[in-house]
């Protein structure tokens, strides 16, 4: 069913274990090739376009679903389209890992466009990690957009991490978080040689103490360039706290963009950035350890996106 | 030579008793009433426009020059285009307040083009007071666009103030650090009512180990809109931080957007943003203290725009 680059992949981007035990879909070069469903969760392909509706009932607790993509096929484009409903009071982690594997110098693109609806006094945790991988010279690329509707006392949690091996990235993210809704973002990328990654977040905190926290930490080296837009709309009593971090080595490039709007005098938006080179004190310190110097850079950069 | 009205503005955007006694040039409705130039410093009038070349000799220490535009005829838009010429290793404070007086319901408008060039080891203080006021419902307006040049090892200290009565403002500055240069900027923009102030600067940290500091505090009123966008480009070894408080109150609108963008990686860039209200705590204690709630409230912007 599962063929070994699909094993292979699927291992670097979700916890294989419970992903074939759990509720899952797993989706590779556009068609799913297994799915599996409960009570609580169902999933159903969307009859318009190519792509899946997760529908978690009310008050489902303690439950997770997987949604991996892989992709290995070459010079292939699957566009996806993923609905997720998370259900009132229900209390859920949704694992969307996306994996390319590319042998060739062809293109090949994911392009993911999902929505999530995080209903009233819900409770979502939602991993998303993108990796790639070749031998040859080829081109991956990740291209999604996403929005995201928390409702009253909702709360979402989302971990993004870019592992490695991306050529090309581009996110589009905009959350509405109404009354007392909270959304915590942990983004974690890492770019290197000629790739490119951008991120373009914005957050509206529309209803009375919406809540909002962004922890971004990104490394660049080479010749790779980042560039991040973060917007955080104070539309009612709320607090927003964005806090960006970026190591640069090399020739790399690192633009960081966190805006801040408020239009309601109860808004309380607070950001932070900084974009430095490694501590060279750590990496004294590492070195006189025994560590090489790539070793001691390999040691920082990984507790620093960890 | 200066009228009742005139000699009110100068008051408001100047100290008139260094102004008279010191080296100047006051442009009153687009004409100079008044020029007073030494052995060190010229002045000059521009020939193929309206505006003022000011030539500060090398080496010439301690000495300011003043020169205040003031309007006050009603529906005029009074364009100048001044450039100022620090001379190397000279140390010199420029003061280049502007103010409208206007009476009836007309728009009455202020477009400032400016270059500043601060040459090699030179150091200035440049002040900018910006001032408007009127008995009736009348449109005050500034426009300005600012080039600066910062040579090697020269500083550049600039105090930007936007005091009261201003109803449309567009700032528009680029600076240019060259090695080891250094630059402060303190911006205080006060709105309220329909007021709108927009500030766009760019700062581009070109030569090693040039660096770059900006505070900015801003209060917003009312129905009153601001919006800031703040770049900080770190092109080499160099280091920036931007600071950025804003205290909205009533229905006012804040956009802050501090960006950084680094092509080096010894580049150190560091930004902070804050958007909130006057913290209650304060205004409790003053109010404890026998404060009205309103004096209470003057008493921290003041200190907080101080």
């Amino acid at each position: 069913m599962v063929n070994s680059i699909e094993e292979k992949i699927l291992n670097k981007i979700d916890d294989t274990g419970e992903l074939f035990n759990g509720v899952h879909n797993i989706r590779s070069n556009g068609e799913s090739i297994s799915r599996n469903t409960s009570n609580s969760i169902s999933i159903k392909n969307k009859e318009d376009k190519s792509g899946i509706n997760v529908v978690i009932q009310p008050n489902t607790k303690n439950r997770s679903v997987h949604v991996p993509v892989i992709i290995s096929n070459e010079n292939i484009t699957d566009t996806v389209y993923n609905t997720f409903d998370v259900g009132e009071y229900a209390d859920i982690s949704i694992v969307a890992g996306c994996g390319i594997h590319n042998c060739s110098a062809q293109k090949t693109e994911h392009i993911g466009i999902h929505e999530i609806f995080i209903h009233k006094g819900a409770k979502a945790k939602y991993i998303e990690k993108h990796y790639a991988e070749s031998t040859g010279k080829s081109q991956k690329a990740f291209h999604t957009k996403t929005v995201i509707d928390v409702e009253e006392d909702g709360i979402l949690e989302m971990e993004l991490v870019q592992i490695k091996g991306v050529d090309d990235s581009k996110k589009d993210m905009e959350v509405n978080l109404h009354k007392n809704a909270y959304l915590i973002i942990t983004e974690r990328i890492f770019t290197e040689s000629d790739q490119e990654a951008n991120s373009n977040l914005t957050i509206n905190l529309i209803g009375e103490d919406a809540s909002a926290q962004i922890i971004s930490r990104t490394v660049a080296k080479d010749k790779s360039k980042q560039k991040f837009y973060f917007m955080l709309n104070g539309k009612n009593k709320s607090r927003g706290h964005i806090e960006c971090d970026s190591i640069i080595m090399g020739n790399a490039e690192v633009t960081s963009i966190p805006a801040l709007s408020a239009s309601c005098e109860d808004a309380q938006l607070i950001h932070e950035a900084a974009i430095g080179k490694i501590a060279s004190d750590q990496l004294m310190k590492l070195m006189s350890l025994g560590l090489t110097e790539e070793e001691a850079q390999e040691t920082i950069l990984q507790g620093f996106l960890k």
